[in-house]
């Protein structure tokens, strides 16, 4: 049970970018972490399609939030970043009830259903603010 | 965000084996939800030692539940079976303050502890005999 590295680097990007107050480099945030550059563009442009972060081109450009550090909640992010939520194969969008013979009947699915409900409110309950 | 194919068929095992009532084969079991025998063998075997399932050799030997289903967390499975619970690289127990320039301060590390702790706690309170 991990999140994707890409996640991972998401928030600390974020975090990066709120302690700072303003833009950064992708070059800079890259060798804050140690994060290989075209990994860490990948995530960005995700963050920027999501509007958690602005991109600005030209001599003075970088990337910076995009909205209030208190606007932002950890949830937002994981759910933006995790391609796949589903914690077990039956789970997935593409199951069919085929798949396994406990299913339709299983309450299994239900059972973590709820648990990630948990999971996400908590993690939502949590902005960028508190965290820097 | 996903469990390991091991979770997941430790958890389909225990429902089959508190379905039947009884003692099943590995044969069977691999056999009911096309699982590879070896795969499913390693899964019996983390399950034995957690004593969770019964493990008797002989003619009429097979698996079983070791306990009542009402004794069996779905939260109690989850930890057997997730040998890597830490949901960021910074959560793992290998991890010092070195690894990452936001730590020892970054306080990302306890909302994440929280949110996996209300999602344990969630699939605690579900038991084998709930679900079946």
């Amino acid at each position: 049970m991990q999140l994707n590295l890409s996640t991972d680097i998401a928030l600390r990007t974020l975090i990066y970018l709120g302690g700072k107050g303003g833009s950064a480099t992708i070059a800079e945030v890259s060798e804050a972490f140690s994060i290989v550059r075209t990994h860490l563009m990948k995530v960005v442009m995700a963050l920027v399609a999501a509007n958690l972060v602005l991109s600005e081109r030209g001599r003075n450009g970088g990337i910076r939030l995009a909205r209030n550090p208190a606007e932002i909640t950890v949830g937002e992010v994981v759910r933006v970043m995790e391609s796949n939520l589903a914690l077990l194969y039956c789970l997935r969008q593409e199951a069919t009830n085929d798949c396994c013979p406990l299913m339709p009947a299983c309450k299994l699915r239900k059972v973590f259903f709820n648990a990630q409900k948990q999971f996400l409110q908590s993690l939502e309950g949590s902005t960028l603010a508190d965290i820097l």
